[in-house]
């Protein structure tokens, strides 16, 4: 058992990032560990007011190694003689603008402490103006629609919407960058010791999602489309090449520094790195057809089809469709909820709001001690209002809320969108408000689905991961009655990790391909959630309500 | 002092009785005391289900003594032989099914547990069905139109609808009914001792506002207009006479028996009744042109206009206008909305929802004695939301609400209707929705004054009185702002009681007019919100907004 070989699967999640020592013959979870990262834990470079979310690389580098050291402790033995391969994912798009050798500008010395020399952390919105500009041009100017197999609506969460922010804002930083570079690529460039712009594999996920690379445009869009917007964009995309690699292709070797670092072998191969969504939708057992939801605070759609013979099929409105951004050989789409828990959270916030503002004050003017009594009513909110609306009968309410209090990300990208509340009476109250939010959130899933089909793209079934698919059994079960599709629920919360590990396996030669390292590696279901014919039809009416309230708030 | 002639106003509400006693000359309440119903407060023959809400005659009768008695004590010294006249105001319409010398069938022999026998409370909906019966009819039997005074839809809540529903419902109850007796209208023939119908001077009010008479018709509805509703409902018709009376109008003198229950001389006249909104608008001070919000858990409108050239002006959509209802010699106006006050106690309720369902049990749990601390929390709630939500910036939100939780009365009558929450971001807390929920019972507001004056009624300012008013600062200030109008403040929580001793006053003949015991008895103003002309210009725009979330609510 100790002779097995292994991997690593490192996930950099918004906060922390986790490796997950793996056994590449049955996806056993040897060793995990979590790293937090120090500078983002204090609330430093960012500025919640305005948006602006920034990441020092050497939050990743620290705890990379922190965190890939204390899996392989956890693993004991002999783990690390036996690790062959490596992969990372990361949030995105988070990008960076780097010197010559590809290194973050806040590495180097005079920009240490320049937000603009960081990394742009995906929920930055610092360039929603860069964004607007760039789905104007790419409408007007007369050439292709670069924007066109990314869902037709440039976000400011992306790529080249944070690129021309930076170099607008700060023109040191403009001045001093040679390439841009994002997370996921710049740290498999770390392990493997890479300097040399030209030999940087790109990612196809990252490239081909956010940034508009594509085949058929001969790679990124081109310089006039590009110099139009800032003529300082075309030689940062002179320095990306025009290829990209998807996940199963190896990136290097561990270079002997990091291999000193980590305890491990230069033979170690590191794979080409991808977002976090996509190698968790492999890591969750996703397959041709099937819709994979990654459901936390919000979620990530993720669904694979065969490759069409051209012309493609576009699907309008979702967050982009690029060949082998998933599993290679397949086209990967993308697409997702801007608010999913953070709906519940929301209502958990509002109910909890005596709890907060009064309770202290009341309890101290009556001589009470309740140490932690609000904190403790405040952690049941949530698992009562599931208990209390499971035993709501279905068809007594008329409630419709819309979920889109964080606005709309698919389908059609929309950030002014708000949230509502609709078919009030006196006795509405908190368990039924819920599950109307719960019932939003999944007609919000729908949709969806419903566009990926009017498309002319499968959808046969469901899987979820996340905290959300784990946790919380009534909001899964309306997800299943309001899609009518099963909805399993892969096992464990490292989905993601592994989702990293089987592209380890496949890139150091393991497995011959992520199916076949999904196969051997996957831990399977957990659990199936399968509709209820009858509710599926109750939904069927009120869906058609929510999309009549959603079409009214959209033209308001 | 003590030789002042004196009068009792006695106002019957939904769940007490209160009388003042009060000197002529200045309005100075000398006396007061409420007294509870006490089969009500049990909850005999009320089924909250089905809303039915019915009370017993010996409620009021027993109520009415100790009330009397109770305020004539605390007035003290030889009062009870300076009382001069009474008057009396009840909810409505509150009618209840007699036999041939008016007296309820409740206190006749067989129906004395019969809900059927007893008053028919306001607030009981059990004549949803009939109400649309009288609807459908008035515009399509090819006569009249019997409603037009009313606004132009007939209520559930009303007299006909009421009488038609319970002799269908009930055939003994029918069979033993010669008339049917307003609440109003019953209680000065008791004190009277009058057993004759043909002499028992009907009140203008109720019988304008909620049984569609007029002098236009002749009276009441055309008996071939009642008989395709129900045969039986033309003799109780005929008991009622042509004729009705305003409240300077004596309905008679003491009799011997209750002027000896009481303590009071025979030589006391007893004012013809109306309804507790109307004798409350006089009792606040209301004149031509001004709107009088009676505001509590709903508001009821009530606005005075001079008579009008024929043909009259018919304002649409309200409850009715009334030659005399209010003011003798001018029109009275009512209008109203369901909930205001109600819309702030269902948020409050849903806030507390986690100290009402979770924190017993935790706190118990981690063994912490909390008593009353829950329930301390919730009596903060409102006071703390209005506090904080004073403070927010006028223009920062994007919330809009509709304040119909309980259904729309005024303009044009819905209890289908439902409220509604619009607007919602992640930032959205309870202060926020606290105030969008204040501004919608504003807009509310607006709305009717809106519908006045679209139909040609001028409005140039508001009078407020009840709980809301006086409690509420935050709430009327934007009341203020919304209406672009001076929302003045009456002082004390008697305005209503007060109303009726000013008509006792002018029956009794102590005071010519009522203007002018209004005049003499007025206690003032305590304060006047003025609107602030930016926010005023702020609240148009967001009214629009209203008024189009609203149009599309009532189309789904």
């Amino acid at each position: 058992m100790s002779e097995a070989p292994c991997v690593l699967g490192v996930d950099f999640g918004t906060d922390s990032v986790r490796t997950v020592v793996v056994d590449v013959r049955d996806g056993r979870i040897l060793g995990t560990a979590v790293e937090y990262y120090s500078r983002w834990a204090k609330g430093l470079y960012c500025d919640p007011l305005t948006n602006q979310f920034r990441q020092h690389p050497l939050d990743y580098l620290e705890s990379m190694q922190v965190s890939i050291r204390g899996a392989l402790r956890e693993a004991g033995g002999s783990s690390a003689a036996q690790v062959r391969g490596i992969a990372v994912d990361t949030t995105g798009s988070t990008p960076v603008l780097a010197n010559g050798q590809g290194t973050p500008l806040a590495l180097c010395p005079g920009f240490e402490e320049n937000p603009n020399a960081m990394f742009v952390l995906w929920k930055d919105h610092t360039s929603v103006k860069e964004a607007e500009c760039i789905n104007h041009l790419a409408r007007t100017w007369g050439g292709e629609d670069f924007t066109k197999y990314e869902g037709g609506i440039y976000s400011s969460e992306w790529f080249w919407a944070k690129v021309l922010h930076v170099i607008q804002e700060d023109p040191a930083v403009a001045k001093a960058a040679a390439t841009v570079v994002e997370h996921c690529d710049w740290i498999p460039a770390v392990l493997t010791g890479l300097k040399d712009l030209q030999r940087l594999k790109r990612g196809r996920c990252a490239a081909g999602h956010k940034a508009m690379w594509h085949p058929d445009f001969g790679g990124y869009p081109a310089d006039a489309f590009l110099a139009k917007l800032d003529p300082r964009l075309v030689p940062l995309k002179a320095s990306f090449g025009t290829e990209t690699w998807t996940s199963d292709v190896p990136f290097g070797r561990l270079s002997a520094e990091w291999a000193d670092r980590l305890g491990l072998s230069t033979d170690v191969v590191v794979a080409v790195g991808a977002f976090d969504a996509h190698m968790g939708a492999v890591g969750g057992g996703i397959g041709p057809y099937q819709l994979l939801k990654i459901m936390g605070t919000s979620t990530c759609d993720i669904v694979v089809g065969p490759r069409m013979a051209k012309p493609e099929i576009l699907v309008k409105g979702i967050c982009g469709q690029v060949d082998g951004s998933v599993i290679p050989g397949m086209i990967g789409y993308e697409a997702g909820q801007s608010a999913f828990g953070d709906v519940y959270a929301w209502f958990r916030k509002l109910l909890a709001w005596p709890l907060e503002t009064l309770l202290p004050a009341v309890a101290a003017e009556k001589g009470l001690a309740v140490n932690g009594l609000a904190e403790a009513v405040m952690e049941r909110i949530i698992s009562e209002l599931e208990r209390r609306a499971t035993e709501l009968p279905a068809e007594e309410t008329a409630l419709i809320a819309l979920d889109w209090i964080n606005g709309r990300r698919t389908p059609d990208a929309n950030q002014r969108l708000k949230g509502a509340i609709a078919g009030i009476s006196l006795g509405t109250d908190a368990p039924r408000i819920f599950r109307c939010l719960v019932e939003a959130t999944a007609f919000g899933s729908r949709a969806i689905v419903e566009r990926f089909r009017s498309e002319g793209i499968r959808i046969d079934s469901a899987i979820a991961i996340g905290g959300v698919a784990r946790k919380n059994q009534f909001v899964m079960q309306t997800v299943a009655d309001v899609l009518g599709m099963e909805v399993a629920v892969a096992p464990g919360d490292q989905a993601v990790a592994l989702g990293a590990a089987m592209f380890a396996a496949t890139a150091a030669g393991l497995h011959p391909t992520v199916e076949a390292a999904q196969k051997a590696m996957s831990p399977g279901t957990e659990k199936i959630y399968r509709p209820d014919p009858a509710r599926t039809k109750h939904y069927d009416a009120i869906y058609q309500e929510y999309l009549r309230l959603g079409a009214f708030m959209e033209r308001t």
